[in-house]
């Protein structure tokens, strides 16, 4: 993984990351945001995986329920932020993917194992995010007036 | 819903916003944008929805057709803005969203029923982006010129 | 095609694009970075397109499998970024677009043809980024620490 500071101003930055065959995104992307104290961002990219595990979330299980892709696959879409939970920094991701078939398949990102690159721009923000848990689902949801 | 307001800078504001349970996004975030007089933004979001419905615009009625999704579906990728259109703001935005089965499925949005959350960055710009009607479509275009 | 520039802070600036009926976004777009001299940037739209043809990385033929979808679609999500090589701004954008029944489907974006429009922001950014050819792939990717 290699990265580029593009831009700052006034506490707002952008930042290139680029990925490299081999990575799991979300363990990679942790590991920069915790050298680089980054404790809130919103993030897109694109790219390819060459296995890519989702999640959907099960009302009733209150958990992911897994959707594993293991072939080549275009990454369309990744959307998502990097937030604060409990001291640390927490990743929650989107993606959409695409089939040799042209068909699109997606969920919440689990793992996402790189071949041959994914190129993301992360714009980081001054104020901090956090995520506090949410007692009806048990997940971590982002509480804009937690300080 | 709740809001923050993440970074100004010289007209270029950066707005966090987080919408509840039970929340129809398009018509929260109209509101809100009424409130705060946000006529040109930009916006992209992910989330997860328990009903949605979308269209597709369809030549030979000038209208969308309805496609309804009344189940559980992860909010892959919302990418939209906010233009002025007969003196009020104007939602367009297009969503992706993902079934249980891994399957991706989109289109116009036209209703968004939140649950259990959505995450949206808005970046609104200071210059006014406008809309005209279209007289081929009935829709209204955004006209960059128009002042 | 029209564009306005909606804010421009220390080099960072912030564009919106338009693109009319018929137009091939690819090849407007390209044409528009090297007359405004854009060598580095990352965009988003949506809109629709009547025809796009779309492709998916083949590892063996080191080369892009062609998917034509020859109808009317909605674009749903169009992530992508401008970045130098040999010298010149080269587009690298992947695409998610809604059929008539709702299903989404996509790919790297080889020909995307408008109709009625596609609205356009691009965020260029003051630092270049530039691609370097891969030897295994035969890619051009992103190397952050090019100057």
């Amino acid at each position: 993984m290699t990265s580029r500071l593009l831009h700052e101003e006034n506490g707002l930055k952008t930042l290139v990351v680029v990925f490299d065959k081999g990575e799991e995104v979300r363990q990679v992307l942790l590991q920069f945001a915790g050298e680089h104290h980054i404790a809130s961002a919103h993030l897109a990219a694109i790219g390819a995986f060459c296995r890519v595990l989702l999640g959907f979330f099960d009302r009733q299980l209150k958990d992911y329920e897994k959707i594993s892709i293991d072939e080549q696959v275009e990454l369309l879409s990744f959307n998502g932020n990097i937030a604060e939970f409990n001291g640390k920094p927490k990743l929650h991701a989107h993606v959409v993917v695409g089939k040799r078939d042209g068909t699109a398949h997606g969920g919440h990102l689990l793992e996402g194992h790189v071949w041959p690159t994914v190129e993301m721009i992360i714009t980081e923000t001054p104020q901090h995010l956090r995520r506090v848990q949410d007692e009806e689902t048990g997940l971590a949801l982002i509480a804009p007036q937690a300080v």
